[in-house]
Formats: C-alpha cells, sequence, structure tokens
C-alpha cells in the first residue's frame, strides 16, 4: 500500500474493519505510539487509547483508563527509548474492532544499553472518528 | 447465572456474541482448560484452539497453529501445575468473537513450590459449534 493512501485513508478514519484489513494503517498507528514515546511525551501515548482501556504490563498488575496509562508509560519513558512497533497480523473482529499481533524492541537508557524484544497483543476500537488501542498486553522475548 | 444454565449454553453452544456476554461460560471453558492442564494432558489443553491460534508465550517466540502449541503446554505441565484461570472481563467483539482479559495461579512443581500469578488477554472465536481460543497472551506479575 503507497503511504498517500494510507495517509488518505487515516485522514478519512476509514472504519475499523476496512482499516483492520491493512496492516499498513495500523503499522501507521504504531509509528505514531513509536514517535511519541521516544520523545518522552506520554499524553501524546496515552491519547491514543480510549478513555476506559486497559494495559497489562509484565511485572505488574493491569491497569484501567487514560491516566493510569499515561502515568505508566510515563515512568517507561524515563528507563527505555528507542522504541520501535512492528505488525506482524490484523485480524477484523466485527465492524468496528480489530485483533492486532505485532512485535517491539526498546533500548534501556543509561551508560550499558541493553535492547529488549518482546511481542504484544492489541485490540482496537473505533471511537467517533479516531481508532484507539482498547486492550494492550505484552511480554518480552527473554 | 446457574450451572444447569451454563452446562445447557455449552451443550447447545450458542453463539459466541451471546457467549461472550456471559463471563460464567467463559469461566467454564477456563475451567476446562486449568482441569485438563493440571492432569498434564496438553493434548485436551491444545483442541481448546482453533487450528491456527497464535499463543504468544513470555519468555519465548510466539507460536502458531495446534501441533506447536501442545508442544509448548506439554513442556509447560512438566514444571507447573495447580493451574487456575479466573475471567475478569468479556467483551463480544461482533458475532462470533470476544476478548476476554483474566488472571492466573500456578504452581512450580519440585521441593521449593512457587506461587505464579499472571494476567492474560484471549480472543475466542466461534469454530462450527464450539468455542475455542484464537489468540492467547500473557504475562507474570512479578
Amino acid at each position: 500500500m503507497r503511504i498517500d493512501a494510507v495517509l488518505t485513508a487515516l485522514y478519512l478514519c476509514l472504519p475499523v474493519s476496512a482499516m483492520a484489513q491493512d496492516k499498513a494503517l495500523i503499522q501507521c498507528l504504531n509509528d505514531k505510539f513509536a514517535q511519541a514515546f521516544n520523545e518522552g511525551n506520554a499524553a501524546a501515548v496515552a491519547a491514543l487509547y480510549t478513555d476506559d482501556a486497559v494495559i497489562l504490563p509484565p511485572g505488574g498488575e493491569m491497569m484501567k483508563g487514560r491516566n493510569a496509562i499515561q502515568a505508566f508509560w510515563k515512568g517507561a519513558t524515563e528507563h527505555l527509548g528507542d522504541g520501535k512497533l512492528t505488525t506482524v497480523d490484523v485480524r477484523p473482529l466485527g465492524s468496528t474492532t480489530a485483533r492486532e499481533i505485532g512485535t517491539f524492541t526498546f533500548r534501556t537508557k543509561g551508560s550499558q544499553t541493553q535492547e529488549i524484544t518482546g511481542k504484544y497483543v492489541v485490540v482496537w476500537e473505533k471511537v467517533g472518528s479516531e481508532c484507539k488501542l482498547a486492550t494492550d498486553i505484552w511480554n518480552t522475548n527473554k
């Protein structure tokens, strides 16, 4: 899919059912996530989630709601950077939701940086004219 | 929901859209999963998944297909037992799929047993007359 077609689809905010069929479109949203994260902009990351989204991070309890999600990612940006998300598979579920499987890499900050690799499952939902993360769970490969 | 109503719904294999609205029904399927696991019956666990299901275990790469899933759970039953799955939230996605959030506990086998607690996200899909796990990802709380 050409980037201009992707951007047009994003601009028009096509229904998730159409969007979900296109990995490129979800990849664009993931790039937006990674860019905001790498800039340390936790508010912009949190804005990509639904109001009542649930995140299930490794090493802690699940969290619900945008405030909790923003606080979580704020903490994460202090320790991690250079994030990259890669969409592997997208399956539409109904007309307004989709299940995405993807992989990620981050780098720890500090003098001895380490690469962290892992995978995630996201359920995307259409909210008004936008597509947002509603459920987000991940784990690391090591 | 009374257990006889749950069993009747299971027997009739109601559509996932109806099923997904009922945590009790998914809890029943999870109890079946835990029972098979605790008996070391990896084939019965794998039979609960769709043919092309994807599991995303912590500490390794994602795996696809029932053979890989059976082999994974076979290995897990050698180290873990006393499994319990608890459905926390179920959201229908379209007419034949649902997203479940749940928690789990297991105990390590051996002389010094440890409890392992965590959480998971499963996408359930209706396959013929049965409801099966299509995407399964989890992580631990510590």
